[in-house]
């Protein structure tokens, strides 16, 4: 039997997460994501996925300045940053040109998470800024992975609650059992390429709109209703004319996707300090239509609000524009990814499926094409 | 049940090629490898695979010039090659990060086939000969893809003899079922990504030792034995050592791999024109010998020879050096990729297998940490 989909097939023991479809939660590295996602800091993340287990204040205190020290970018990788903002490359593919680049460093940077993981941040602003015809800002030192990718977009330090809210978000979407690009990144491990191979590949399958590509629209839609007394005969309209709603139902989870609640927690509370709540309130009015209609429409669908909808709240609530959601994304799942090829590592087999083969079978080659194989001019 | 491997997993119904390992045969798109590899013009085989059939003259003669016609890489790609040589950059990576680069032409060359496959022989023989301290050579419209890339490489235009090699060799390894690089494109193309995201994330999987990386030491051990008198002697040392003899054994094949002897024919074509065998005969009397040991001391292990062995025969007959050999390895492979990708998008479903988690679950945050995380300087 063909499957296409793997569905059902476990291709991986994981102690990275854990995510329960049926019941709606997700644990990362043994911690529900409720009790870590508004708690950590990035970096103790990053090392809680690396290691198991979260650092102490030293191994802390060391991994900061080891991620710091790293974070800049090669002149080499500016400059093809350049290029291309000039071509108008899109930023996912951008990020993937520019993390190539890490490897220009030095042969151990394609193998060392750190040099990975510290210029992701520094290749997504600088390449903001360049689209934007400014110029890249230098990473600061003395700001955290989330506060300085903050400060390299924006130009200013950010207040606490902004930080706290990035962080959040990277918290809540740094790993997710084996989807595409971590999967990805696993295959790919599997041969025993580097890490960089890996991680590079991953953003390839994250760029794609059936995984990491799709929480701008969902913001789209909320602006274009404009007002919660629209939503309901826009919806109505959308879902009539068989239209997917974006923001809504998941592959994997049948009841609410636990990261929504964390997203809508933290955009919440951003959108309160910063004093206007009316997107927040809309957004929310938005989703409650919906899941009613979706309820009345496709009634044991069960599609729920997905990771997505939040998302695209949240991060527009930081002053991210839209393209800036799937590297930001990527941004947080590289770290992930990275887990997971230090995981498959550990336990390798080279992926190697098996295909049908459905096509024909002893032809033979023709005389004419033969002969006229033979007046190529070489 | 934990397959990492996916082994016996099927995930793909294909028409592209069909491996028997059991029986030691290869089909690609209907031919047997026999019939197809020492007849097929490279873009007859490149036109195959991506529309199912052999091209009429006139289909072929359009290919032809669409394929001339996209050779040439930009000028920011030569830079940033030449950024790679100054650094001395694995030749995989230079060419993952050079093919990054073709979607700077343009948004839509990041979707085009012949902008990936007419490019990925001018970005290797582009970063050969800057290695060495020369300046690329511009690909000649005259020549064939196979004729072309020795063109760039040597300067020279290659005589029929060793085009029909190259093409030879480049029709033996275009596809091979889901290996893991090609799976690693299905994989990236399930998301909905572009072919340039699965071109480059299958670039990182064949640079894995475990996948693409090996053709060079196989031919190293023949230099190392240098006499075939010596080859007994050396082999059973390395063998009673419990090293793995390059060059032998396959996870899928158990029978002598099929295309070891379409590129031991070829090789020996090209050896027999040069007028010196020496090499030749002593890498068939280093096989003859390594089976009859494989034999004796691992009887019933079916170890037989592979394509790496007579691939690094066949690719030395061409003056190429071993760096050389898993590029030129990818400037074959990416055609069944990209072939792969467009038989995925015909019946897509993404690629989402399941992970058994094992790790700790409800760990409660620590107080400690989080009063920690809260000194953070932002």
């Amino acid at each position: 039997m063909v499957n296409t989909g793997l569905e059902g097939v476990v291709a991986a023991a994981t102690s990275l997460s854990h995510v329960d479809g049926e019941r709606g939660e997700l644990v990362i590295a043994g911690y529900p994501l409720g009790e870590l996602a508004e708690r950590a800091e990035f970096e103790q993340t990053m090392w809680l996925l690396w290691h198991g287990d979260l650092p102490s204040d030293a191994e802390l205190a060391a991994f900061r300045e080891r991620l710091t020290a790293a974070r800049a970018i090669e002149p080499a990788a500016v400059g093809l940053l350049r290029e291309c903002a000039r071509r108008d490359v899109d930023p996912m593919d951008a990020l993937r040109i520019g993390a190539g680049t890490i490897g220009l460093v030095s042969r151990a940077s394609n193998d060392d998470p750190i040099a990975i993981a510290a210029r992701f941040p520094t290749i997504v602003a600088a390449y903001w800024r360049l689209c934007r015809r400014e110029e890249p800002i230098a990473p600061r030192a003395d700001l955290g992975h989330a506060a300085n990718l903050l400060y390299m977009l924006r130009g200013d330090v950010p207040d606490p609650e902004s930080v706290r809210g990035l962080e959040t978000y990277l918290n809540t979407v740094v790993d997710h059992g084996l989807n595409a690009s971590t999967f990805t990144a696993r295959v790919i491990t599997s041969t025993g390429a580097d890490l960089l191979s890996a991680v590079v590949g991953a953003l390839g399958a994250l760029k794609g709109p059936l995984h990491g590509g799709a929480p701008g629209p969902a913001l789209d839609m909320v602006f274009e209703i404009g007002d919660a007394s629209r939503a309901e005969a826009f919806l109505r309209r959308k879902i009539e004319a068989g239209e997917k709603l974006m923001g809504f139902g998941h592959r994997v989870y049948k009841v609410r996707d636990p990261r929504a609640d964390v997203l809508a927690r933290a955009a919440e509370r951003l959108y309160t300090r910063a004093g206007d709540m009316s997107l927040y309130t809309l957004a929310r009015s938005v989703e409650a239509t919906a899941l009613r209609l979706l309820d009345e429409y496709k009634p044991g669908r069960r599609l729920r609000t997905n990771v997505e909808f939040y998302t695209a709240l949240l991060l527009h609530g930081l002053r991210l524009d839209t393209p800036l959601f799937t590297p930001t994304f990527a941004v947080s799942r590289a770290i992930g990814w990275i887990a997971h090829a230090f995981e498959q590592r550990r336990a390798n087999r080279i992926v190697r499926p098996q295909s049908e083969y459905v096509g024909p079978r002893d032809r033979r080659w023709p005389r004419a094409a033969a002969d006229a194989s033979s007046t190529v001019d070489y």
